[in-house]
């Protein structure tokens, strides 16, 4: 199994969170996202989207999109099990997850940067303020639904990591990587704070990665 | 069963296509996302994140998020199947989903246009060019894998429609509400043309609803 993966990625982190969970091991290529390696002939071969991360299962076949690489570990490798048992409650978990790939992340890829700062000529601190604002906004959001709901517990869904503990703590990170801190969020922080005890979410961390800077 | 939708949400079209396709009759409640009443103090208690859909179940839950949705109704009525048996195949068709989803949709949601045309100083012509753009990257997308897969059939996946047609269908959809037609995307296009021939599709269609405008 090979992963294509950069350090700084977020979507990249979530699987690499999940496969340290699942105790799988995954051969790593990287792809610089801030060189764009991405649209290389030989990456676009991969995944023509130029997005990573992509995953090479044995038998060749690729798999794309953070989220069905995470549902692909769920089913493959079921235990330990990243969601509940009863339907109500698995959606109650995606959900969670995808208020940060879906409605966070989204808003502050390579892609979106380039049309804000090419097309709309704008500068880096409209974009700094841009990717603040919705990332802001997607944590908020899960701040809302965790703190009112009684099934959150020591982690998002009761006492045990789960998907959306995995984007959670990816929605924080990104969130840093534009100056905003979780403090605003106390739920938030707290599980971050849960998560990050547990060694497969710190070996996953973009800054604990080979190629990562040292600050 | 209730859910909260609007006639023209592309996530709330999703839905409506696999309540149709299921066979589920939900009862349906109107949040006029251009009037705001995504807002609303009495919509929040229902979804702080003032978003729709949302889906309250007969014991008072309340479901959100399209995809977290839809996986609810695949895992709660399994008839007719929207997801493949295998994991890499229906990591596929989430993957695909994903791209309309995840890529696509979030770009041009009512809180990305107000940040535009507000915070930003931009008019109607650029959010449009903006719109067409990220709507239409999403689309390539999933032309460029389904081109290239021969796993695509006369569906997305095979020969049956699945979650990620009912991705697809949205996002065209949504393409043509900023001007842009799939003619650019041959195997959209066809794939697009099929579902609409299906009668839980047509009748899940933003212009079929009650409250739709005429023209």
């Amino acid at each position: 199994m090979m992963v294509y993966t950069w350090w700084r990625s977020l979507a990249a982190f979530r699987v690499r969170i999940v496969l340290n969970l699942k105790g799988v091991t995954a051969e790593e290529r990287q792809v610089d996202l801030r060189k764009g390696q991405q649209h290389d002939q030989a990456f676009r071969a991969v995944n023509p989207q130029s997005a990573i991360p992509a995953l090479v299962l044995d038998d060749g076949s690729t798999l794309v999109q953070s989220m069905a690489i995470m549902e692909y570990f769920e089913e493959a490798y079921p235990a330990p099990p990243l969601l509940p048992a009863d339907a109500a409650e698995r959606a109650r978990v995606r959900a969670l997850a995808q208020m940060a790939v879906a409605d966070g992340h989204p808003l502050v890829t390579p892609r979106v940067r380039a049309y804000l700062e090419g097309e709309l000529g704008h500068g880096e601190a409209q974009y700094l303020a841009w990717s603040r604002h919705f990332m802001g906004a997607a944590l908020m959001a899960m701040e809302e639904h965790l703190a009112r709901d009684p099934q959150t517990g020591m982690f998002c869904h009761g006492d045990r990591p789960t998907l959306a503990d995995v984007c959670l703590v990816s929605q924080v990170v990104g969130f840093s990587y534009f100056g905003g801190t979780a403090d605003a969020f106390p739920v938030v922080r707290r599980i971050n704070a849960a998560c990050m005890r547990i060694d497969a979410f710190q070996r996953a961390h973009p800054l604990a990665q080979p190629d990562a800077p040292k600050a």
